[in-house]
């Protein structure tokens, strides 16, 4: 079986019930996540080998992010312990015209602020065939971009599959940083989701040629890119392609629901690197990730707690959804 | 005033709070419910003498599913108790493309192993004029499907009017053992709900010749259908339709709301067998049923807690829901 | 800068969680609320200094009163403590055709039952320049009717601007009693939002007529006239239009959710009140007043937790609700 | 079967959760009780024909009450609906030093502003044997106190047992006028609870000695006192003692634990009357009332949820409390 | 590292909040638990490489008892999935005198219908060096019975050491049928905990006289026993010894707190077993068992989460528990 | 009225609801909290002007922090708002033999990163008599122990009263570093509570004695000490002295409740400081102390809400607890 190995950061999500605001809550539901252990528990699900990889304090906050990606089968062995802190992030949900919030309290944890000599890349990436990590990862510090240049390139000295997802963030890095930091990054990558610029593209076809044209200047064999939109009836859409050995491949669209919106392009990626490691058709697997992607949106939290039946049936099967008894 | 006894399984439902999953939940919502329990308390909020006849376990758990059905004015006094277990059922509510889930943990309750002694059913009947059941009992064993009969028999002799909602569980019986089952109690019902075979029907129109048809076949005088289905906009609607004195009667649609998918038939049923009671014209029989069954789908749990005000407010008055003050 | 002082009755609400009926809950949700109690947190919240003065009783609930508005930094140093009890409303939310409820039960409170004594004017108007009350206190009795035309007095003789939201409520007073006891006191208004007839509008243009001719009629400077409506889609929309100078002004419309639905009407005053105090053009002032209105509907409770710069992005940007990250 | 009708107000009881105080807490838990509804609870527990009789507003909160007694079996045909409100209270647990709060907001309610024409009492009685009220009943209003005199004298003409709980409430009435008022209604007596004057009693024997005099002034069958002390351990200590044919018999003690403290006389009550009802023996009978008391500080609410079993093994059984499994 | 391989039932337990009895609940918070999965939890907490093997339905509940483990660190690789159900236990907690109640629906569980195919025993005991289980296993079918026996032949073959707790249920099988089911393993065991005969001790040296006993009379390296007693303040202790080597070993007492009263035992079976992994002496063994049994009785659920350290510092180090900052 | 000024840090403070652990936790309770700030609020509680006076970030939590505040009437509007974090406590509970639980998550908050120039102590002492702050503000950061010396100098040249909590955290500082940065306050101070050393006193005398040497040696006005000890039947106690014009004043003793453990040391002080405002005789005023100090033990959070009253009546009068109804 194939192994996957993912790192990157894992934080504390804090919020409030219900529709509650900030002002207003004097409980916060608490949840793990980020985006490389997100995929890595979609993996898990699909019933892959997944491993994550971060840096986390020994006490008991760390350790139940430990427990929480043990709980759904993903493999923590290599999880490094030590550190000051874990990162943690608030979040309100939105509702209607009010915007979901995010406050990010990540400065200085564990893996912000891990050094080099943490990882043992070689031991790591022992027996895995892939890689995943995003462009947060190098975002945290310039320790962490070295870092994820050792990977890299021991990945490919071992052969395995390298996956990015840009996942570029605004409030870690100016745009030009970013792009700075992760172009090093590129050279490695087999696989992509998403552009480095941020651009908003009014159609699909914009996107396409975006995706077509990061393949040919990176020399990547596949770029994914996904796009949510408001249609005239106010419904939120989402939308994918899947540029892939000179074509494109225009996912089926889907109607995302309100549930949550976080984890959505990680639910993406699972679902696409689990169709590329079970040689899915270019079309099947943009088809695949969507579906995964879309079902995120119903599951409250980080991870994407499918079975690969479910994201099969909604990929590939019928869109209804009755209760069966 | 009529008297309407109802004989079934009331199972314990555990269902995770909010949108969770299974797989997320650290507490269950508890409540109580099954076909012809839902029944009996739509008729005790709108009045009518209703009795519910199961077989319950001594133990706690089984007085609390008493306890739940004597707050809302149910007559338990026919309960019989004794056996091993009370039914189960966990629920996952649904949400966008995810589809609910139900699982089943019913056999070897103390009614699916209740024997033909438990019951009198001379006494049981004494002072009733209605009996209400579904297809669901006899599907529980064969020793339930002989007390059915045993029960049809007697409340014919007492010239009592005979209700079954036919409502097919596949996860029962297959649907040839269900025809078999069934059938041989359709001799003594006088009205039905929905049809022995499971057909998807895609046009109300289908649906009440199928309806008429069976009315005919099984020399019923009535027979209710009821169709839920998603229109071009994605919205759930429900229809429905009552087949009675040769003529076919279609009810006011709804758009259905999300708060809730079980109890919605048992909802019709309840509101269609108090329109009967109270002599209403078919027409407004159907409207009243519908009305019902829309407003099940806004309150959590099995039971449909609306007062009979509400009810005939939304059938016969306008849409509007203002806060009055 | 100004100080805005309002006047009236503030109630504890109990509501059932989630989308429970009263007769299924067995906890209730608190909240304190009450027109002006809203629209003096509102204000607060967008940094006005901003005073609530009613009467309530010595014990901790009544304190618990106090300290719902302390919290969201309105002065409630005005606040007479005494009488025997606090107004309680029990709120169940509505959900699809089922229709909210609200059960009131508030006579006999500290300030249904207040004395002129009990207020000094004179020195509560101490450095105020608006004052706000609505239709409601006067009508919880003849002694409230008075204290409010003592109160529209002082304010005159003080030159200061003042704001009746009528809010009609038919639950307090017949409609006739009602005209009579508040038209005594709009003579002392300068704005007043709402109509003294409960007519329900067919367009925004009947509004607009009918607000210029109570401008007119009364001598106000501003009129200004919410409409609730539900679309050819079935969605409920928020429209409002500002009679002002001999002109009527349509704010820009807004779809409203469904998390809550009391309160907006108090947000939209509490707009608009901000507006006219920074002297915003009529048409902006009654944006931000809509804007305001329709974020109320995204949050739980009476009070509108907005910012300052939530509102005029909903109003003067554009509508996207991504996450910012 | 032994009928037995229970009379008085019953209310609405809002709690903070845990331990918090009222000024901490966002949510109240609900529940209901009253000294007469709490007896017709446990009687029905016991399996005695129990039904209590109050007025309660025709509303959904009014009905809730309603329902929370017929979920525990109590007959609830007798309440009549109308009125303005249901009486509250709030209610605040204690904890180490801090002691417990009630905050009372009765007045006003269906039940205290009730007319005799409310009440048939030749009707209600019908088919019943015993009768039990309490002090607080009378207190309400000098109308309830004439209305428990006419119950008092039919009962008697019926030849009914009349049991009084004196139940002072220096809140409702000065001691005066509680006598005053009980005095007239003690004529009709046979068994009580308590005595007229509130004094705290330093031991049993004095106890005692009150409470054979009391019996013997009022020509009384039986006369039951119970006492909380503390002992030198600082734990809490329930005891009690009941005259009877002229002696006294003193009851098991126990040391009650700190879950609940409502409700401790109103389970002693109805442990004693179905003692009574059964013919136990009067030193059996305070057993069995004092163990059925010290149960109710176990369980959360107003309402004393044990069984028969359990009491009487707590009365005549060990103490052990093992999980038996 | 040595690794220890449990087996037996894990049931899915639902219990009220708080100190609710049963009628009260409409919620049930979850926990998963049985006596070797809590062992295996407790010695994965110690850092022990700890299996264990039941067999659990395929479904999402099946499922979320397996994540309840991962989530711990245990190896759930050998639990075979199949059969309909997981076994389900209610829990009331109890409160001063109301005792806690257990209602078990455990029957027709997927291990209790499991069938000696289900488990290749040479395969399960690969690597491992323990076998531990407990006389619930053998208790729930007279194949599984068999399957124990299998499995502690084959233990022996490779030279594993086997712990067994006997563990007596009086509601699964009669003393008789329990001993003549269990003598046939104690052939192959090497320590076991608690004796055949369900007997009360009145002292620990009575205690001792009878492990002593059953150690000569079984062939057996070890046998501990424990003991819960309350002393004359009414507080609740828990003694325990170690028969090791033809002496005898007391533990240190404690006084057990009111959290939990579930798993105690298990949880000195994982404080003995890891110290006989350790090669702690007898009385440091028997020690750290009796601290681990404490801190359980401080820790909601089945599981004991607590760590080495945590343990040890009760055992070896003060009783303080200020907190340190 | 006399104005207090206190100065520290407010943190978030992240607890598991009732006995979870952090591991099973999957909601935190919220709270906020720090030495300064209970004080604060124990003042307003009883009628003080009091203001607490930190550095907070701009966003909604630490919004949160500042409404919290405000809620309980304390003045915030000396908080300086900027820096990036707010600092974040997690807290789990003890119950029995298990220890409660603090992980700070306090460095680099914004308060430990404020500037001196953030402060302008001569205005935020404008008005004020009292100046409070803990041995905690010092030891976040040197800069924070210069901003303190600047407060000292500043408070005393305005003819302030200095109280500080020495409040020694073994997680902030060593003894020595301590020591050195706080000796330099002291001359500043005219009450301290604790001591430099934390040394474990075994008895009120030694604790007295060391308490008049401190008074000597720093030349102080007063000295309050307290002293939690276990007694023989295992309770927790609480006792105090307050040395004072030479003399030494012993408290009233109290055994203290388990329902937190957090901020009875700040409870103390919020008392003492009350009572020396107003005057009262030293003995009086430890013994005040010591009943606030004990309540604060009944409260859920690190704030003592508790009312002047309630305090008063623990400190003079009896130790009942009864309802009063």
């Amino acid at each position: 079986m194939d192994r996957v190995v993912t790192f990157g950061e894992i934080m504390l999500r804090l919020s409030p019930e219900n529709n509650l605001r900030f002002v207003q809550a004097d409980k916060f539901e608490t949840a793990f996540g980020g985006a490389e252990a997100n995929v890595a528990v979609s993996l898990a699900n699909y019933g892959v080998d997944a491993a994550f990889v971060t840096k986390l304090p020994q006490h008991e906050i760390g350790q139940a992010a430990v427990n929480s990606l043990r709980r759904l089968g993903v493999d923590t062995s290599g999880i490094v312990r030590g550190g000051d802190r874990i990162g943690v992030y608030y979040y309100e949900k939105g509702a209607g015209q009010r915007s979901p919030k995010v406050i990010y309290d990540r400065t200085h944890s564990s893996i912000a602020e891990a050094r080099r000599g943490d990882f043992d890349w070689d031991e790591i990436f022992d027996g895995a065939s892939w890689f995943h990590f995003s462009g947060i990862t190098p975002s945290l510090s310039a320790e962490l971009a070295d870092i994820c240049l050792e990977a890299c390139k021991t990945a490919k000295k071992k052969n395995m599959t390298v996956f990015c997802d840009l996942n570029y963030r605004r409030k870690l890095l100016s745009g030009e940083k970013f792009s700075a930091t992760v172009e090093k990054l590129l050279e490695y990558a087999d696989y992509i989701k998403d552009l480095l610029v941020d651009t908003r593209f009014d159609t699909d076809e914009q996107c396409a040629e975006a995706a077509s044209g990061a393949a040919k200047r990176y020399g990547l064999k596949g770029v994914a890119v996904t796009r949510r939109f408001v249609d005239t009836n106010g419904e939120k859409n989402l939308s994918g392609m899947f540029a892939y050995g000179g074509k494109t491949y225009f996912g089926k669209k889907f109607t995302v629901c309100d549930v949550e919106r976080v984890g959505g392009g990680d639910g993406f990626c699972g679902g696409l690197i689990y169709a590329l490691l079970n040689k899915f058709e270019p079309q099947k697997a943009v088809d695949l990730a969507l579906a995964a992607s879309c079902l995120k949106y119903t599951i409250p939290g980080d991870f994407n707690s499918v079975s690969l039946d479910e994201v099969t049936a909604l990929a590939f099967g019928g869109e209804e959804c009755e209760i069966e008894r």
